[in-house]
């Protein structure tokens, strides 16, 4: 069994860049979403605790079987610690043995961006230049830099609440070729957005994106909402647009969607990209993605992944699974 | 975040003994049983393919979270593969941050075996003296110490079909201080037995211990049965005892009384242990665990393993989570 570090991972970034990265992964998202009813889809069983939620998020297709282990506690910043860590296992289904553990916080960020641009440009309008984004936390860059590339966006309209995850944020986008400007409020990041993206991590249900925001033709990429007591948006402003999701009975659960009424009309994007359904009709249309993140995301990293590194030294061996000489024998093996 | 190697476990075990970790396992379990309301009780996702399938068995208190990778893929055997291959991860749910991964295919022998003998006893009659077991494959040798230290097992009746697997275990118990019996099928094992353990892997609906096995008094420690489609007992054997089980609902899944009727009545042996229920009434009634395996067990090992290791050298760093300097700053760290 192989293991990739986060070390390794650094490494594998650096060379390969983080735009090919992004793009590679949105192709493997794509890939996947498209052959969507290859893929059994389980629920993800969520643990809570007075502090966040840990869930375990498994997928698998007739050949390859992913989990990722991830929490959501946003009081561990207090502590210097990440409100969201993650790792993940990819198996094999024939034999049903792990073939590669990987870290997966960094992994989740680019999977989120890859498929937030995989989502945008089936719903936003064409020659979208201007994004606004309220949250300028751990996702924000590696979602900037793909809208940029994917989606030909020029300009950001920023918010946060805390001003040296802003000051953060124009750190890391300095010299990236794009316009950056700072707002005062959630409201102003809005002004002239052709599409709004919200990732913010309280376990509140918030009014991020509230209707006086919305504007005609917008796309929102809703991110951050992703648990049972966490939303985003105004719970007027779903009434306002068509709302796209990963998985529907997921996001009822977890998305925006928790607000609303239980047959509230949503579709799947698995069926806007295989053209079974058209998202965006008009221009003035508004959409809505209301992402909750879906474990396939974290299949089509990981199938990645393990295919661009399993011979490489970017993996290491990981002395986790037994193998004594006669299978039976554990008890020999063992005791040895 | 520490992690446990194979090598590491061997040296575990070789120092502090089998027998010593067999009790200690089992003091856990019983702990953790008595504070069964404590946990949030989780279905576990399986997965299944033409091949076997693979779960996840998560479980958590409000301290400690915990989840055990397994699958159980029968021809694995014919490639020189385990059929159960496991690993496992702690968590603290205070921070949701992972803090040990470890190998978990002999700890789950250990906790089988332990959980087996709490079970029984409460459930075996007093002065049990002769066990026959069909099956000696992988638990078996596990499940035989723990019956001899626990239920002061002196005499054992074994029998596979598979002359190596029986060669191997009478191998392996040379030396354990107890008379080992090979037997020509699985009937002249319950001959004289007060304990009959079934332990065999094949994925079907089989009938290893049979209505004419089964003698009053009798106490049946079903442990091989453990998903759906997966049984060991003929289904008229359950209407001739009683029936305890660990999660009822998981149980009728996966158990032997997925055979019978959805009310068929059943016990949870947390009950038993903390005195709710009394178990074993009388001499003649016969009493059957039904063990699927539930993912509390496997929490208690884990529990154990990292309280005893987690400042030795038994367990190494493992570099799997980020840990930027600002913990907002996951793209700088990540690109740096």
């Amino acid at each position: 069994m192989k293991y990739m570090s986060v070390e390794n991972m650094k490494r594998f970034i650096r060379d390969v860049g983080v735009i090919t990265i992004l793009k590679d992964v949105k192709d493997y998202i794509k890939q996947d979403y498209l052959r969507w009813e290859e893929f059994q889809h389980m629920p993800r069983p969520a643990s809570h605790s007075p502090e966040g939620c840990v869930e375990v998020m498994p997928a698998c297709d007739s050949k390859n079987y992913s989990f990722k282990y991830v929490n959501n506690h946003p009081a561990n910043f207090n502590f210097g610690l990440q409100s969201v860590i993650a790792f993940g296992m990819y198996a094999d289904m024939k034999t049903g043995y792990p073939v590669l553990i990987n870290e997966m916080t960094i992994g989740t960020a680019f999977r989120t961006a890859a498929m937030s641009t995989l989502a945008a440009e089936h719903l936003a309008r064409k020659n979208c230049k201007t994004m606004g984004m309220v949250g300028t936390g751990a996702q924000s860059e590696f979602q900037t830099l793909a809208f940029k590339e994917f989606l030909g966006i020029e300009k950001m309209r920023i918010y946060d609440r805390d001003p040296k995850a802003l000051e953060k944020y124009i750190r890391n986008m300095a010299d990236k070729g794009i316009e950056v400007i700072a707002c005062k409020n959630g409201a102003e990041t809005a002004m002239g957005a052709d599409i709004l993206t919200s990732c913010t991590s309280d376990k509140v249900m918030a009014n991020i994106i509230s209707d006086n925001m919305v504007s005609e033709g917008l796309h929102i990429n809703a991110i951050g909402g992703d648990c049972d007591g966490k939303t985003e948006l105004q719970k007027d402003v779903l009434y306002r647009g068509d709302v796209f999701v990963e998985l529907e009975q997921q996001t009822r659960e977890e998305g925006e969607i928790q607000q609303v009424e239980e047959d509230f009309p949503v579709t799947e994007l698995w069926k806007v990209f295989s053209g079974q359904e058209i998202a965006r009709k008009s221009d003035q249309q508004i959409t809505i993605f209301d992402s909750v993140g879906y474990a396939i995301e974290d299949f089509s990293f990981m199938r990645y992944l393990y295919e661009k590194t399993a011979d490489t030294d970017y993996v290491e061996d990981l002395d986790i699974l037994i193998n004594p000489k006669d299978s039976r024998d554990v008890f020999g093996f063992a005791s040895e």
